[in-house]
């Protein structure tokens, strides 16, 4: 078969790769300890499953509104409403419920981007966050986040690479990969800028320290600032595939035509468990938070005494984007020797964009247990 | 915010329209019954959603194989090998699972679609097929389907429409809107071209009378044959979202690479739940089929009656497409009519192309009670 462009073209997940990689190690009978995975290794909360399970009973089972129902778009407004310092209060008309983050970000971008628009994004970067733009035939023009300064996603520099073909600004705070949140001050200079920001909350809940603020906050100050966020990462539902955009409503009906295209509608009881995830489970997330939080301080200190570099204390998402530098260059290469050699599944800093060469993203969405003999592994690996 | 060409341009589903202004009407009181909906009245059968519960009470809610889990990509395949007559097997290699027919279909035309290339489509046909081909930048080329031949897609004007940036014809058999079958010979015939065929089989398992070819069964005179089907429409699951892609080995990787990208993976735990569906409720769908059928000939007896031409009795799926041309040359103004004056909701022929203009398509996905008294209302209509 003839393979379009774009077909081939798309670059693969690198981490995927690599994940694929260690199943096939581990069905070689290797035990392998992943710490490349951007997923929560804790199962969904009961309370959660439980709604589900009686969705299911109840046989609501059927497409339902194509936006998503409205019961759940009314809890998605009023969980942004409770949560954050909106001076403009969401309404359940600004909300588009969509089977997961992913398609969330590929409607936004199918509804604002013609051929050579340009769309602002860091580097380094969640790596899908480009084939979306290009796949649409736009152009990322990239802006370079340093250790040097945090990772933070420099206003100035934001403001010089905007052009007349610039379409959105895209931001992730907490980021992936490197775990940042961006200052209140930054977020609200870019907000600013007058040109549409698009900003990716899917970390959002998962912060160590301080507090991540919503692009929303800044809408007396700002124009057309779009949420995406989903139930994923916060929730443990990676599994499920529910995500939702917040959006000004001229943008409403371009992207529910496209969904009533594309996808018809989000899964009908997946949306019911989501408003029991809103509602009935915040202990559940304030104890994987602490527990993230336990993670996350053990794994700092060990690698900085094996050797990485870790200038900026991540406080966000649940990842640590270590300076490898000092081993290699190549952190693809050194990322499959880590995983042959050390049976440590780790993700390569070039999968996340030129700017993120010589680094290594751990995860800590593992357990404590397995996180220590991880990095003994690593760490008897570099000392060989 | 600027909207794109694209979010301009992109055609909504019409029938939501019709659908969104009777709830409109119903939120007002108004008793409506639906004949416009495309979707099966029935609850999902028992042991799938049993099969779902016991998968979230095992905590199945992580993310799976960017292909879908091997276990149900085994099933699919075994599902096709027994059901159908193929010479050549269908592998779980060969098979691909999506978070609905929908984005499969997408996958499929972003793997195989540059600039201009070009995808031939019936006239009527599933409203949202073109705008697939246009949002990826093709060109449908349409190719009328008659009534005077029964409503069947002709291989020679198939052969004469193949240009050389033609790069697929897609079938549907038994089609939307039309509720036919294809005939095996004309199957074969546009099999033969050499020309890649898409062929969604979404309502394969709905027929009543004579049996449904999958497009596979040609494996040894066609090449670069490729199916699209799901779990919607016989298993009664339309609000699980779950579809499936059986292609060639070279199309897996570039559809893989845009899963990775776009959507990560399809539900987990529905996918558990469609292992049920291909195993466990032959009964059941074979219950569901009868009744449809029962409703079908009710329908086609009592549309006669009224007036509408049914001059070829559509024997899949679950439409019928009735002529109307003796009642109206706009079937848009008058579906509305009946929608507002009747209290019954129909889908307009034009919302499959100008080849369905002067036809009503009607739905019997509804009960028997249900369809008797919509007809009754619509034949009260007419007589005024």
């Amino acid at each position: 078969m003839k393979i379009s462009r774009i077909g081939k073209e798309i670059p693969p997940f690198i981490v995927m790769d690599i994940l694929e990689r260690a199943q096939e190690l581990e069905r070689q009978g290797e035990n392998i300890i992943h710490l490349e995975v951007g997923e929560p290794d804790f199962e969904t909360p009961k309370c959660i499953r439980k709604r589900a399970l009686d969705a299911l009973k109840k046989g609501i089972t059927h497409y339902t509104h194509s936006l998503g129902t409205y019961s759940l778009r009314c809890e998605i407004a009023k969980y942004y409403n409770d949560k954050y310092k909106l001076s403009v209060k969401i309404k359940p008309e600004n909300v588009i419920v969509t089977s997961g983050t992913s398609p969330a970000l590929f409607l936004i971008f199918g509804a604002i981007l013609d051929r050579n628009d340009e769309v602002i994004i860091s580097n380094p970067h969640y790596p899908c966050y480009p084939n979306f733009v290009k796949f649409l035939g736009g152009k990322p023009k990239f802006v370079f986040v340093r250790e040097e300064e945090g990772f933070q996603l420099n206003p100035q520099k934001v403001k010089e690479s905007v052009t007349k073909k610039t379409k959105a600004i895209l931001i992730n705070s907490p980021a992936n990969p490197t775990g940042n949140l961006l200052s209140p001050e930054w977020m609200e200079e870019i907000a600013s800028f007058g040109t549409p920001v698009i900003s990716d909350e899917i970390y959002h809940g998962l912060v160590y320290k301080g507090e991540a603020q919503s692009i929303l906050e800044f809408a007396e100050i700002g124009r057309e600032l779009i949420v995406l966020n989903g139930f994923s990462k916060l929730f443990a539902m990676t599994g499920w595939r529910l995500g939702y955009i917040i959006a000004t409503e001229d943008l409403i009906r371009p992207i529910q035509k496209m969904i009533q295209n594309f996808f018809i509608s989000p899964n009908a009881f997946v949306q019911e468990a989501a408003i029991a995830a809103l509602n009935e489970c915040e202990k559940e997330t304030e104890e994987m938070r602490k527990i993230y939080d336990e993670r996350r301080k053990f794994m700092i200190e060990r690698l900085r005494e094996i050797g990485f570099g870790i200038t900026v204390e991540p406080t966000g998402a649940f990842y640590v984007f270590a300076n490898a530098k000092k081993f290699t260059n190549d952190s693809y290469k050194f990322a499959f020797e880590i995983l042959e050699k050390a049976k440590v599944g780790v993700t390569p800093g070039i999968d996340f964009g030129s700017g993120g060469e010589g680094y290594i993203r751990f995860s800590y969405a593992n357990s404590l247990d397995n996180i220590e003999e991880g990095l003994a592994r690593i760490e008897r690996f570099l000392a060989r």
